[in-house]
């Protein structure tokens, strides 16, 4: 492959131009990252910007996080809203600390491509207290469980710990994946990567297994999805994404 | 639940104001982690001081490590010399290299809140050779198997590696864990956080396990942690966390 | 490049048959990871193992530890002494719980390679007190802080802290460094993977700069150890590496 076209993948992934390549990572990532991983057809650009965010805020690496970052709102591929949607989902999963730093990148690069153009670089907007969802915490506890189920495709379970019943009911199902801004597929890429990275085999199985037979990732997508994961987050923890995708699809239900 | 009442509890927690929470990520950082999970019973502010601390350090974001340690001295929780316990024992289970960054602003901390108090800013005193316990290699080992023994509920393993013997025997056991400025307890709190973090599933089990049934933290205060955990560290670790503290209830001796 | 040199760089290095490759994730592993980057001039095949070993363990990933970890053994390229001071050094930069789960894999691997020769399976030697190092505390931290100042470049830190005292200089620098088994290039690259992997900046640019500096690794051999480290722990992380390795060599004494 010339080095023509990875230079212009990396052109429209990035929004700006490649800088010189002259060791063998910098090769490597202009001929393997860019002039393959990313012009593979199966995942659309923004799905591959979820997945790539994922990995760069969880791998907690500065500069990845600031290019792809400034790479997916210059693009245009994700919208504020979607971004600021994204750090959430991504708290829940990778923890918190990670998440304030990324939106902490968030909020730089964004005034970065404001002045960039000429644009006023406005405070963001309040949030109103009415999008937390119910606060019938009956309700909440009830709805919590039912999302749970839509998304695992297995039945809530008991709310008898802290974790179940704070944590997975009232706040994760309860509230964080039925929020706007997001579709549920959109959450599924940025899950199963986070939980590829956290490689606990349980959410790992669970999560991956749901998307899949949910049919809202194909066994297509899962396959781009992991050697795209491969290449953020290495082929070590991406072999158990693809051995666990191997096998929840072969035990899909027909 | 009124923004008042998390507003209040960041406040105790963080020991400054809070700012304006306005993404989606700072409105569910201000509901459910102050809003929720730090005012819950169960376990202290101190006990859920070393836990966040695990859980920053390891996760390596700046700014939460700032804020975390700066809170942590700041409101007397955990006073200059349990805090470098805790980088010691930190080290050991989550790497040298996160415990000095996470010393590094240790040091600046302090000297930040002795300024803000007037207080001269002294050179941290000198520690003397003769607080790294006995310096007779038969007796260090012998009392190292003892204390693991003694930590893990199951006879010491075997002199027969590196790892077990200037690692496990002499140092970890044989030192760490005897040294005073924190209790056993405090040490499993930290430990079980980084087990989790690290997710090497026999550690997780075998911390996990010897921290119930040694009752130094009861089932109910082990909720509580996967909880808090969950909250920094992602809902994705927690999960193994929450269902192995589940697996060794279940198999408590009775 | 044709399948077969790929296929034939596999047995190799793995020391067993590829198996079929049918996702991208497969032919990239393939074509990529032994089809480039493990045919590559610039480290031996014993130096990439032990930066292999180091992104495995530290990924926590159990296929790729055991299968690495048989081949190494089963090669011969690492033995069973080498092999286990790599879990001590492994373990000081990536914790001991990992190391305590990759040095099970060791166990489990020795023993089948032992039978697969008809050999018989005995258990490991037990190691003497005399091998802990000088008991004089006041002579180990002394040589600590020389071994500190000798590896790292620069004046050994004050014994003010628990971190510094009972860990940095009596344990990892007054013994784990000077142990035999492993040269000090060898724990450089286990380190120098170990703090990329961490990505905490201070050990990350002080370990780079030491090793360039020191000659202990060429500039050419650390950019081989950037793209092999992409590759098996992603290139979100190796860009940290790599960029430190670019600035260490900018400001190389000359």
């Amino acid at each position: 492959m010339g080095n023509d076209v990875a230079d212009q993948t990396y052109r429209q992934v990035m929004t700006v131009d490649p800088p010189p390549a002259t060791t063998p990572f910098e090769m490597a990532t202009r001929e393997f990252v860019f002039g393959e991983v990313w012009r593979r057809p199966g995942l659309s650009r923004r799905d591959r910007r979820l997945v790539t965010l994922t990995c760069v805020a969880a791998a907690d690496a500065p500069q990845p996080i600031e290019d792809h970052v400034y790479a997916a709102l210059n693009s245009g591929d994700l919208e504020l809203e979607a971004m600021l949607e994204f750090v959430l989902q991504f708290a829940v999963y990778c923890g918190w600390p990670k998440a304030s730093h990324v939106e902490m990148h968030i909020r730089q690069q964004w005034a970065r491509i404001r002045e960039q153009r000429g644009e006023e670089v406005t405070p963001w907007p309040m949030l109103d207290n009415d999008t937390l969802g119910p606060n019938d915490w009956d309700r909440r506890i009830e709805r919590g469980a039912q999302e749970f189920a839509d998304v695992n495709l297995v039945p809530a379970p008991q709310p008898d710990s802290a974790y179940m019943h704070a944590g997975i009911l009232n706040f994760v199902f309860g509230h964080v994946w039925q929020r706007p801004g997001l579709t549920r597929r959109d959450r599924r890429l940025i899950t199963v990567a986070s939980v590829a990275i956290d490689d606990a085999p349980m959410p790992l199985w669970s999560h991956v297994t749901s998307a899949l037979h949910s049919g809202d990732i194909t066994k297509a997508e899962m396959d781009e999805l992991a050697l795209h994961f491969a290449a953020y987050y290495g082929f070590a923890k991406a072999e158990a994404l693809s051995a666990t995708a191997e096998n929840a699809w072969a035990n899909r239900p027909r």
